[in-house]
C-alpha cells in the first residue's frame, strides 16, 4: 500500500529510522560495557521488542503487569523487568501466574508494604520473586528517598521468604545526586553483606551520559526507539531520528493569515507539552507548529509561515512524545519510503490495571 | 460485584449521578423550548445513548464517522449528525454508506472544498446529504467567519446536486456574539430565499444560557451525562453532579508531609488542565489535589491535608475533563451505592479516522 492510501489520522513510524535507532541505542549502551533492557512503554508492540532483542537487548522492560502480560502472552521473551510497586492480592497473584510463564519476571519496590504483599505472595507461591528496590534520583516521584531507606527495604526483600534481592533501580540517571545516591547505596549494601547482582539506569538522554554512571549493569531506555520532540529537546536526538510522525489532513482554513484545522486532536497527539512551544511541529513547513488542540481538531499555527497548507492536504506532524500517542492509537503503520510495509496492531495499549 | 473487588486503576460511573443528569439536561431543553441531540463524545457508549433518546433526545451527535459507523453498528438510532468536515473520497464513500444504514444522517461543513466533495459522492450515489453549515462564534476553530461566508456556502449547497442544505451548527453558543452571528446569518439567508430546519447549538454550561439564544431549535450537550472538574468550575455542574470518577490505589507514600503516588497518571486521568488547579481531585480529601503525573503514576500534593491515604487505600479521583478519559479506557464500571451493576465496553474510544 502507498503511504497516500492512509486514512488520516495515522500514526506512521518511519522503518530506517527506527531500525538506525535501535542499533544506535544498542551501540551507546553496549559502548558503556553494559547491557540494554528496553522499556516497550514507547512501543507497547511485541513485533518491536523481538527487533530490540535480535539487536542485543538482554530483556524488556514494562511499566505495568497489564504490558508484561501482553508481552507474555505474545511470546519470545525470557527476561522481564515490572518497574511498578505490585499491591494487592489480586496483582501479586497476576504477578506470580505470570512469573510461571518466563525464566525471569522481577519487579521493583519501594516500600515495606509492598514488599511484604510480594513476599506473602512469593511464599505460598513457592517462589523467590526477584526484587529490585527503586530509589528517587530526583525526579520527586516515587522511590526511596535515602540510601539508608534503600538499604533497610533491600534487607527486608533478602530476610523475607518468597522475595530475593536484586538490585536497585533508578529513573532517569541524568540527575548529578543519581550517582552519588547509588554509590552510597551501594556502599551501605556492601557493608551490610547484601549481594548487589543489578544496578539499572534509565532515559534516552541518559543514553549520553553513561560515563558518569559506572556502576550501572544495565540500562532501561524507551523512547530511542522512536525519539520525538521532548527527545529533540533534551539532546538525546536529532530532528531527523524522529520515526513518528501523524498523518493528518487540513480539513479547513477559516483564515489564511491565521490557522488551519487538522483532523488530529488531543485523542492522537494528547496536549503534553513538557515546556516545548506548541504540541507538535509540521514537517516540511518549519515554522508551523500545531499551536492548539481540542479533541478532534488540531489548530496549525500559519502565521509565520509564508507557505500554507491547503484544504485537503496531508501534513505529517511530529509529537512531542511519542509513548502517549502510542497509547492513544489501535494500530501504527511502519513504512519504507512511501510503501506501508506493515500494520501493527499497538497490542499493550491501554488497559493499566 | 462489590465496587472494592474492582481492580485499579479504574473507571466508575455512579448511576444514580448520571441518570439524575441525563433528566436534568433534558429538561432544561425541554424547558426552552427545542430538541435535544446529545454528543456521544462524553461517554462513547450505545447503551447510555440509548438512555437519553428514552429520555426524549431526538437523535445524536457524533463527533466523526468512526463514532457514527459504532453506533450505527450498535443499532436503535435513527438520526445522527455529524459534527466534522469530511473530506476524501474514502471519507465520503463511508458516510454515504451510512447515510443507506439510517433515516437520516446530516453532516457539517464549513468550506467550499468539503461541500463539493460531499455533492459529488451524494449525486452520484443519488443522495441528498443534508448538510449545515459550521459558524466561528468565537471559540477561534473552525466554522465560517462571517454571516455573509455562511450564507454563500449554504446556498452553494441549496445549489448543488447531492447536498440539501438544512441549517446552521454553532459550537459553543455561550459567547454573545455567538447570537449576532446566528441572527444575522438567518436574516441573510432568509433574504436569499433559503430555508432553514435547524439552528443547533451546543456545549453543557449553554445549557444555562438557552434563554439568550431564542433561534435555536436544538441543542447539543456532551459533558453533561458525567460532568467534570471543567463543567464545575464554568458554572455548569455542582461538584455532587459529577458522575465520573477514577479508582486509584496509593502505591507509594515516598514523603507523608509532601506526596502520595496512585496508579493512575496520564494514561488514565491525561494532562488536561483547562485552567484548573491540578489534574484531578480526591473525593473525601477535599484539599488533595493530583498536583502532576506521569503516564502510569499520579502524584497527590498532601502538603494541605491534615489526613493522609496510606499505602493500598483505594482513593477516588474527579478528572478535570471525563471525555478525555472515556477515549483512554477499554471499559468503565456502572456503580449504583457500591455495587457495580454494569460493565460497559466504550465501543467508540480510540479510531478517529
Amino acid at each position: 500500500m502507498h503511504i497516500s492510501e492512509l486514512e488520516t489520522p495515522a500514526v506512521t513510524i518511519d522503518l530506517d529510522v527506527m531500525e538506525a535507532n535501535i542499533r544506535r541505542g544498542q551501540e551507546l549502551v553496549e559502548g558503556a560495557g553494559i547491557a540494554m533492557r528496553p522499556h516497550i512503554k514507547t512501543h507497547k508492540i511485541p513485533e518491536i521488542a523481538r527487533m530490540q532483542v535480535a539487536a542485543g537487548a538482554v530483556g524488556l522492560t514494562c511499566q505495568k503487569l497489564t504490558e508484561a502480560e501482553v508481552f507474555i502472552e505474545a511470546g519470545g521473551f525470557d527476561d522481564i523487568l515490572v518497574t511498578y510497586n505490585i499491591i494487592g492480592r489480586k496483582k501479586t497473584d497476576r504477578l506470580l501466574a505470570l512469573s510461571e510463564r518466563i525464566p525471569r519476571l522481577a519487579v521493583v519496590a519501594d516500600n515495606e508494604t509492598v514488599v511484604r504483599g510480594l513476599s506473602e505472595a512469593g511464599a505460598e507461591a513457592g517462589r523467590q520473586v526477584p526484587v529490585l528496590v527503586e530509589i528517587d534520583t530526583g525526579i520527586g516521584r516515587n522511590g526511596t528517598q535515602t540510601p539508608a531507606d534503600a538499604t533497610a527495604l533491600a534487607r527486608l526483600i533478602a530476610d523475607l521468604p518468597g522475595t530475593v534481592f536484586d538490585g536497585l533501580v533508578a529513573y532517569p540517571n541524568r540527575y548529578p545526586q543519581a550517582a552519588d545516591f547509588l554509590s552510597r547505596t551501594l556502599e551501605l549494601l556492601d557493608a551490610d553483606g547484601i549481594a548487589v547482582n543489578t544496578v539499572s539506569g534509565g532515559s534516552t538522554p541518559s543514553l549520553l551520559t553513561l560515563d558518569k554512571f559506572p556502576m550501572l549493569t544495565e540500562h532501561r531506555a524507551g523512547n530511542y526507539v522512536y525519539n520525538d520532540r521532548k527527545t529533540v529537546a533534551a539532546g538525546g536526538a536529532t530532528p531527523e531520528a524522529c520515526a513518528m510522525t501523524v498523518r493528518a489532513t487540513v480539513v479547513s482554513v477559516p483564515n489564511a493569515e491565521d490557522r488551519a484545522i487538522v483532523d488530529a486532536g488531543s485523542k492522537v497527539l494528547t496536549l503534553e507539552q513538557h515546556g516545548l512551544d506548541g504540541f507538535g511541529e509540521v514537517r516540511g513547513y518549519p515554522s508551523i507548529l500545531v499551536r492548539g488542540m481540542s479533541e478532534e481538531h488540531g489548530i496549525l499555527d500559519l502565521s509565520r509561515s509564508s507557505r500554507k497548507p491547503e484544504i485537503g492536504e496531508v501534513v505529517c506532524i511530529v509529537p512531542n512524545h511519542a509513548c502517549v500517542v502510542s497509547n492513544l492509537t489501535d494500530e501504527v503503520y511502519g513504512v519504507r519510503g512511501e510503501t506501508v510495509e506493515v500494520v501493527w496492531p499497538v497490542a499493550a495499549r491501554g488497559d493499566t490495571r
